[in-house]
């Protein structure tokens, strides 16, 4: 393990997060909220300490490095990315109690906004700022944004075993052939979606701060809102709006780069996007027919349950009905959406919809060979073949995930909430999407778990965020030792 | 597709049902009860006309044969089984519905023990004895019974095929070079261990039939009990000694094949059985410890603590305490003991020790190789290297029991039940444990599901027995093709 090339890899991102944090300092200052300024004021020179103490340490580092370097990168990076992120809730006192600030960052960072505060509309707008910010900055990834911006010579290797850990996804392809052009293109696809579902926003006359927050959350499908009751007392046209760019945001990005290169056939041939559509439009139509005697017409019905299976299925969590209270079969497909999320190189978190479709395929593979045993088949994803390795993973990937849903509720079950609940917190928080049904649906928060309970939804956050193995290597020993 | 080949032994299956239900049909006679005779007499009379009409239908089968017509076979002759099995309850009007018959002898046969009848005292002894003898023969399989009593030559490969299909786990061994004889040696233990259990019960003064249906419940990991309170009414020692058997009878029936071989080092050595040993030890002082509360007496809690979690973790199924009233964590923990299932090539269900095991070290070994890509490693049991093979169908076992859980859990949710109920009926069918918590919890019963449920459920049931892939052939365009 090159410990000093990891140190000072935390001590560049830990930089741009305070850099990120001044723009927040700032609109605290004008709106006069002195708590929240001098939250950020604190936050800001912790990191500067933890960031230049790690600079003095870390000069010398050798440049040998290795895929696990750079999966051990990204795990930390993170936890320390929330730590400090969560560091502007607790100096300001606006969140109290450290462990609870510390849950709100990493459900910000990776997406989840899963909450622990019972109303929202009491903090003040620079907290609320940067409550959302961390979602749009961890959508996309602040690994994946310090290598759009960096000069980008020499250590291509590296680069790619980090953009291959933080970005979701079975497989990550470079859009183009240099690393550091694929992250700049993704981000500046992704701050053009995100202006134009602001400026979508503000048409519909939504306040500037709770407009640039809302498309926040749904940039980064991450879900935390400005109002107590998410986005329910908005105009329908603000919650169609958020309805379409969730869905937007949901779609694999490298389609879009497509767009841009007017392959359009190859986007309308691509197999997950087709499965993305298809389930999200069958889970509309089946919601629907399902709950159509709780709304008064057809519209509103169509309406809420669109949005409903679109902040889902992308794992975003915004909400504009509580669906705790819809049927059975209602919960069941949203329980379903939960597990599947969206495509694998979108901001959305879950199996993917990519990871499903190679798990059926190579599923209905080993069933014909358990026909034929003389068979020999190989999986095709958009007509290429899909070497047996990345079949291998998304298997290990499901192993892992069933382990750790698993593992995880029985931990939470200390606190004697409910078996749905606590199933569905840990689906709702690994999976990044935010509410459960229950004790922590939709219009209930997660502040009721234990400290203890809190830090294992925060593992499950970043365990979902990171796709499982950068966490999982942080807990192996090989990744320790010096080679 | 052969389908003369399956047809004929259909046929045979059967015929050994008509024989093994002459001994019900005498019971009856001897009790009196007149309505049960009629049930057994009738489906007697159903049963030879199919088998009759099979046999002459398919007189003249070609032999030659696949893999794909031994995974018919099974899949088929379980239907079949099942369909006739019900028949005793349907004509004697003690279930006067043909869905619930069906589903009572399903869960019968597969060893579920679910059942939909919400009491079960006036039901006959004949019927009784009946529903309890289905866990015994569905508990080894009757297609092993065939093969142990068949006169055995030439058709190893076929019935090599069959063995495969029914037996449980993952990769299915020969005890000796001749199949024939394994089926035998294989039932002989079966049946010493049963009367070993039912000498034990009877010394503890319980009622002859009470005594011998127990004994098949416990030997098959059934759970259907001659009483309404389950095990509950019984004495401590009753309630012990089922504890110990239902034990024994979620181990490998190999090892206790090669303890009769004196191979003592093999079988303590024997990873799946330490990896089970563990989990029910492990389970048992947690539970205890969560639930020391709700009982007088630290004997009291552990007699019920380990009579709960042997019965689940074997998927039988018996109660002697209302679980349900537990507190989260234990309900946690038993939900967990439900998915993870008894030894492979017991008569438990699940996804069984030895799978969960490879499932880790397969995990373990992908962790591995992401640290170090250049790294090759094989996955060892025992010692002794395990093939990729089976390596890649545990993990496809693992992918398909998702996804039927998932589909099932939402076909079922129609009925508007619980998310809770309609989970654990799902867990608790496919993985043929029988009970499940909230509205289908120990005390209450299958019943209130609608028709298209409880077959969705059998469905379930025998997907969960026969280990998915007999059942989900019988999907595939490809079995039924001619070659």
């Amino acid at each position: 393990m090159n410990y000093k090339m990891v140190g000072r890899f935390i001590a560049q991102i830990l930089s741009i997060e305070a850099v990120f944090m001044i723009p927040a300092l700032i609109l605290s200052l004008c709106r006069g909220e002195y708590g929240a300024v001098r939250g950020f004021l604190c936050a800001l020179a912790v990191i500067a300490a933890v960031a230049g103490g790690l600079f003095l340490l870390c000069r010398k580092a050798p440049s040998a490095f290795y895929a696990k370097e750079g999966l051990v990168c990204v795990g930390i990076s993170w936890v320390a990315l929330s730590l400090m992120g969560g560091l502007p809730f607790y100096f300001s006192g606006e969140i109290p109690n450290f462990v609870d600030a510390f849950f709100e960052a990493v459900s910000g960072f990776t997406t989840t906004g899963a909450s622990i505060l019972p109303e929202v509309e009491s903090l003040s707008g620079g907290i609320l700022y940067w409550r959302s910010f961390t979602h749009w900055l961890g959508g996309m990834g602040v690994l994946v944004f310090l290598l759009a911006i960096s000069p980008g010579k020499g250590k291509s290797g590296f680069t790619m075993h980090l953009l291959r850990a933080e970005s979701p996804g079975p497989d990550v392809g470079k859009l183009v052939p240099r690393m550091r052009k694929t992250a700049a293109i993704l981000y500046i696809i992704y701050i053009v979606m995100t202006i134009a579902d602001l400026i979508f926003l503000l048409v519909g006359k939504m306040p500037l701060l709770d407009a640039v927050c809302t498309a926040f959350g749904t940039a980064g499908t991450g879900g935390f809102g400005t109002k107590n009751d998410s986005l329910a007392g908005y105009s329908p046209y603000i919650q169609n709006v958020t309805t379409v760019f969730m869905f937007l945001f949901g779609i694999n990005f490298s389609c879009y780069y497509l767009l841009l290169l007017r392959q359009v056939k190859n986007v309308v041939k691509d197999e997950e996007l087709r499965l993305y559509v298809g389930i999200v439009l069958g889970a509309i139509v089946l919601v629907a027919l399902n709950v159509r005697e709780y709304y008064d017409t057809l519209g509103e019905t169509i309406r809420h349950a669109a949005f409903q299976v679109s902040s889902i299925i992308t794992t975003t969590g915004f909400a504009t009905t509580d669906f705790d209270l819809w049927p059975s079969f209602s919960k069941t497909i949203l329980m379903g959406l939960m597990v599947v999320g969206a495509c694998a190189g979108s901001t959305g978190g879950g199996l993917k919809c990519g990871r499903l479709l190679l798990l059926l395929k190579s599923l209905r593979r080993n069933t014909r060979q358990i026909i034929q045993p003389q068979r020999v088949e190989v999986v095709r994803n958009n007509g290429r073949v899909v070497p047996e390795r990345v079949l291998d993973n998304a298997n290990a990937y499901l192993a892992a995930y069933v382990v750790i849903l698993l593992l995880s509720i029985l931990l939470i079950s200390v606190d004697n909430f409910s078996a749905e609940a606590n199933v569905t917190a840990v689906l709702a928080c690994f999976n990044n999407i935010g509410p459960g049904l229950a004790e922590v649906g939709p219009t209930c928060n997660f502040g009721g778990y234990s400290a203890f309970s809190k830090l294992v939804l925060s593992l499950d956050m970043l365990t979902g965020r990171l796709e499982i193995f950068p966490i999982l290597v942080l807990f192996s020993k090989g990744a320790w030792k010096h080679r």
